[in-house]
């Protein structure tokens, strides 16, 4: 018989794990749509040339390839064959797994471009398949969380996400986080200023590993990638600037003071920074960090990422506005800003942090205790009271020993139980235990659904 | 530039359409959870090894097949090439998309049977993917809504089932329908009284064909597939019988003397009825259709499917009791009972009938319009104000043409929209705009809130 088993890289997430990832996609699904952002869904498959070439060499290895249905030999020859992998797969694939959000919902947006509103808010909450090596923390199945808006240059748009990571963040209760902010002009205006113009890419993958190997290594690194020590020295303040988000800015204007590019950066953060006022938030929780690059290299303006402090993962969430997301698909000048939530590790930030609630321990609220085919019929009345309350209910289906029945519900952490006996039909009363603390005691109906409901 | 496309037989699903979809699903899995079910999730992708062999030769040959990461040809060889797709598909791909929910959900019941609390509902609500001809109302991707109980002969369970079933068709406001009832025993025991013992396989197969065919075509199939002329004129009494489900089983109960199989068919039946009277449904929609056979062979005891009534559709949500869901992953007598809502099918019927409620056509209730820099803060400020009351808002995120941005609000079914002028400012009033009967009138924040809450 064989041993069931599931591919590497995936996972089954049973009724616990669920109740939390639940929670945390309610949390995100809610503030997206307070804040306008209608639902889509994409199929899981995309015809491989709607895929190919979108992530870079890399990405198009790391893309799941659909064999073609029947015999998906028959338009292949043998020189086909002989000729290799790369060869074949021309011929006996077409469609290929999602590898992101982005660019199902970029072909979306041409395809249906007659039909939508600019500009056009959507939020997708689906799952994307990478055919990466699995390790800790890296999947072959995972969800992402984004929101995006499309046409629309709009700094309202920045300031709106920013206040939606607060309020998501705030949400979950996770109050110990850092929202990264840089521009992507500011970027540039340093490589203008630093004498390194048009670099802006070599710079951004540089600088983009400061935390991991520290600010030596970025130099030599940047020496490698053909900076010269002028541009080092010019840099450096840069780096070492310490200060308020206003106390840079004002730095950065200084600094910028012939790159016009660096200063739109710096206006358009005022920007953001001005609208943020208005949301009135207690805490914005905002950081400008110069050194913050992001890989993409799509991104065009405001770049942003969060940390959660104290807890030793990468960025929890990320982001930024780019300007030709559907230029591939030959729709131009659609400019647009986006976010992502990155569920796994926000999952296991509040498991290390121990936030999850009560209520994502719980699913079922109580169980009725069957004592029997004659005390069956009572149960269901009773069952069915509740459920109308609202209240998440269930009978144990088989007569089995209380002592089972009772395990059933310890190992469900379902918080009531229920018993159903003949003392209980003579007076008209239930007896509720309470699982927890072991209180047991008899009451009418009413009452019985006050005491389950407020336990909430 | 290429035009970009989907795969045949899969679907974009816009915010219209998903909020739709969603207000089904959400139905649906509130039921679910009431009744007791925790969420179990299971990756897309199952290894071909335990997916192949489950669903018949035509179901394997309906997979859809991944190709290996990397070089997929490394595992091969010319002769594999020469030997044809079948020999090749056993080198070049170990994993395949999920076919339906019901073997994954084995699996899963195996690889966790340690930690899991028999008996154990779970409720899975994912898409899965067959390489189907594509025609309407038939897709390769699609969702399946499924709730099973594993562990329990408790016929509670098949009770509980069809209230489910009532419940989610009350809650979807479609009162025209009907589930159909019959249970595989009394099958059986028809096969064993018109003395076919053992065809039962055929038996279902060729009534299963009544609704297309007709009476006469389905003798004509069974005298073909076997039976004696004497055994359909034993038959004609089942398929004439017309009454009450309680005349249906005094009828049974007479015709089954000689068939012990029958009669314990019968006694399941009334199991479940008397049960269900405690639910005190006020229509609990059942028919009891001695000619329902369902084409799936796991079945064993009480099989069901519903039909909404006046609209050209086949069934709509359909299960039954299976003795052994786990014994080919070398898990043995594991009874339960599953359910499982057809999504794309209630989807066309509410359309039809027009059941969807008001709320799914409005996503977003109310736009600030945009007057410019100067009035955005102020915007700002009363989006969070309506936010925090919990009313979805967002504010036109440019300065554009006040038709631009009023036909934005009209092509979104955005009911309201709110102007803040120099009036307004002045005034502390806000002008509310209905954008549906174009009435207009200035408000306090207090009373505008209550108006846009109101209108829900």
């Amino acid at each position: 018989m064989q041993k069931p088993s599931i591919p590497r890289g995936t996972r089954d997430f049973g009724p616990l794990q669920m109740a939390k990832r639940n929670y945390i996609f309610n949390t995100i699904r809610e503030v997206y749509e307070q804040y306008g952002f209608a639902q889509l869904e994409t199929p899981t498959m995309e015809n491989l040339s709607v895929l190919t070439g979108k992530y870079g060499d890399e990405g198009d290895q790391l893309l799941f390839k659909v064999l073609n249905s029947g015999d998906f030999l028959s338009k292949t020859q043998a020189q086909d064959y002989s000729a290799g992998s790369k060869t074949m797969l021309t011929k006996i694939s077409e469609k290929g797994l999602r590898y992101d959000l982005t660019v199902p919902f970029a072909r979306y947006v041409v395809m249906h471009r007659n039909e939508i509103s600019f500009p056009f808010k959507r939020y997708q909450i689906q799952p994307v398949w990478r055919a990466d090596r699995p390790q800790r923390g890296r999947y072959r199945e995972f969800y992402q969380c984004d929101a995006d808006v499309v046409g629309t240059n709009s700094l309202l748009c920045e300031a709106e996400i920013i206040a939606m990571i607060n309020e998501v963040f705030n949400g979950l209760k996770l109050s110990d986080f850092t929202i990264k902010l840089n521009n992507r002009k500011i970027l540039v205006g340093i490589t203008e200023v630093i004498g390194a113009e048009g670099k802006e890419a070599d710079f951004c993958v540089a600088i983009d590993k400061l935390d991991k190997i520290g600010l030596d290594k970025v130099n030599e690194e940047l020496i490698q990638r053909g900076f010269s020590q002028e541009s080092i020295k010019l840099l450096k303040p840069v780096f070492e600037f310490e200060g308020t988000i206003n106390d840079k800015l004002a730095f950065l204007k200084d600094y910028f003071s012939a790159s016009e590019t660096g200063l739109q950066g710096v206006k358009e953060t005022e920007e953001i920074l001005s609208h943020l006022q208005s949301y009135e938030l207690e805490d914005n929780h905002l950081e400008l960090d110069l050194t913050l690059a992001r890989g993409l290299s799509y991104y065009t303006g405001t770049i942003f990422e969060v940390k959660a402090n104290g807890v030793q993962i990468g960025s929890i969430t990320g982001g930024g506005r780019y300007d030709n997301l559907t230029g591939v698909f030959g729709l131009k000048d659609i400019s647009g800003v986006g976010i992502s939530f990155g569920v796994d590790r926000i999952y296991d930030v509040l498991e290390e942090l121990d936030l999850y609630p009560e209520s994502t321990a719980t699913q079922v609220q109580v169980m009725i205790v069957n004592f029997g085919e004659e005390m069956m019929n009572k149960g269901i009345a009773l069952l069915q009271g509740l459920r109308k309350e609202g209240i998440r209910a269930e009978m144990y289906p088989d007569t089995a020993k209380m002592k089972k029945q009772m395990s059933y519900a310890n190992n469900l952490n379902i918080p009531f139980v229920v018993l159903i006996g003949e003392d209980e039909i003579a007076t008209g009363n239930y007896t509720l235990k309470n699982m927890i603390d072991g209180e047991q005691a008899a009451y009418k109906i009413n009452d019985l659904i006050s005491k389950i409901k407020n336990s909430r």
